[in-house]
């Protein structure tokens, strides 16, 4: 079996690329490092290639291409490279169904993470991203969510459109603030639902919250002045999920 | 005023100590940098020593050593140091009062802080930590917290007398374990309560768990394996707040 020994080879300064999102969107493609990443990604069914560095075995018959330990350092963005990567498709977006999480401009890839797990969690289908929300393809994303990310539809939109889509099925919007509003745990059962978790430092929009049915927020000591954003939409997703 | 430029010096030996474990259990004290941390020490009664860079001026009427910029670097942990740093007393342990919060060797100091910041959003009194539990003075608990945890009443404490003093004043002790028990949500209003959770590989030791009243889970999909142990600590101190 060939080894790709040279950085200059046309292959792997493609998959380099996919370090960035610029290529990750222009590609559909993503890579993924470690065993435990791969075998998730090829469970969901978005394996495309594996990548191995030479004399390690891997039991998928899948395309495989071998490199040697110095390519594999190259493609790896962790600290110590794994012998195991693998390069993905993105999950293709589906139609809306199921509870939904949006999110406006959430910028930190350990925030998203979190917010991912905790959707998995608590019975979220689909997730929402406004445009500028972080990749969820970012390696640091995946790494923190260990391949949940798989396990959700995630759709890439504009929120005010999606939020038009949404009340034409019949959705309860629920904004959140950090106070004003309905205090979460006074909130009656409501089916299906989108709650939207606005970016780190600004929180939300007043152009999104306008169009929302109802703004929520989780009653707390004012001493402390704000939640984490992934803590905050955790204690949210499972008071909701009834 | 005196100006202290040299590294050799030592009282600026003795600051440098501070920044180990070792030394802040030895002599009680602990280190703050930037503004909001010093100014939080204050309004707590904690700040015992003001340390300026020289021509910098801090409005507060306390003992000041004025230092050069370079001794300021050396005393920081920060990538870069803020020209206000401060030498505090720690918290003095209190009674135990309100509802508490136990933890089990947590060993992150970024969890450490998130429970923290949860404990005063859900009025939570009390926070107990095993021995081997990172230090509540660790200067990333305190840059996560902000001074949020000078609003608490910490102590450190061998847990399995601890809930023996807990039981002798009737609080009801609550466990905690990814399955198994009762579903949070189930538990009635319980006070005073005494919360425990586990370290974040093996959760609550048998020798513990054994000695709880109550044990909780939360309830999730089995697809996501476990929550991050802050964000758990989190969502229950939520739920317990009634």
């Amino acid at each position: 079996m060939m080894v790709y020994t040279s950085l200059e080879n046309s292959k792997i300064k493609e998959l380099k690329k996919l370090q960035k999102k610029k290529y990750r969107d222009a590609t559909g493609l993503f890579l993924v490092e470690g065993e435990h990443l791969v075998l998730e990604a090829y469970k969901a069914g978005l394996l495309k290639t594996l990548i191995l560095e030479e004399n390690t075995f891997y039991p998928l018959s899948i395309d495989t291409i071998s490199v040697s330990s110095s390519i594999l350092t190259h493609l790896s963005l962790l600290e110590h490279a794994q012998p195991v990567m693998g390069v993905c498709r993105k999950k293709k977006e589906e139609e809306i169904q199921g509870n939904v999480m949006m999110l406006e401009d959430i910028q930190d890839p350990g925030n998203l993470g979190t917010i991912i797990r905790s959707a998995v969690a608590f019975h979220i289908d689909t997730l929402i991203l406004s445009p500028s929300t972080v990749d969820p393809y970012n390696e640091k994303v995946l790494r923190a969510t260990q391949g949940l990310n798989f396990h959700l539809n995630i759709l890439q939109q504009d929120l005010k459109e999606a939020i038009l889509t949404l009340k034409e099925k019949k959705y309860q919007i629920i904004g959140t603030r950090v106070t004003h509003g309905k205090n979460i745990k006074q909130l009656k059962e409501i089916q299906p639902f989108a709650l939207i978790m606005g970016n780190e430092g600004k929180g939300m929009s007043d152009a999104i919250l306008e169009l929302c049915d109802e703004v929520v927020y989780i009653d707390m000591d004012p001493r402390c002045e704000s939640l984490n954003v992934g803590v905050a939409a955790s204690i949210l997703m499972h008071d909701l999920d009834k």
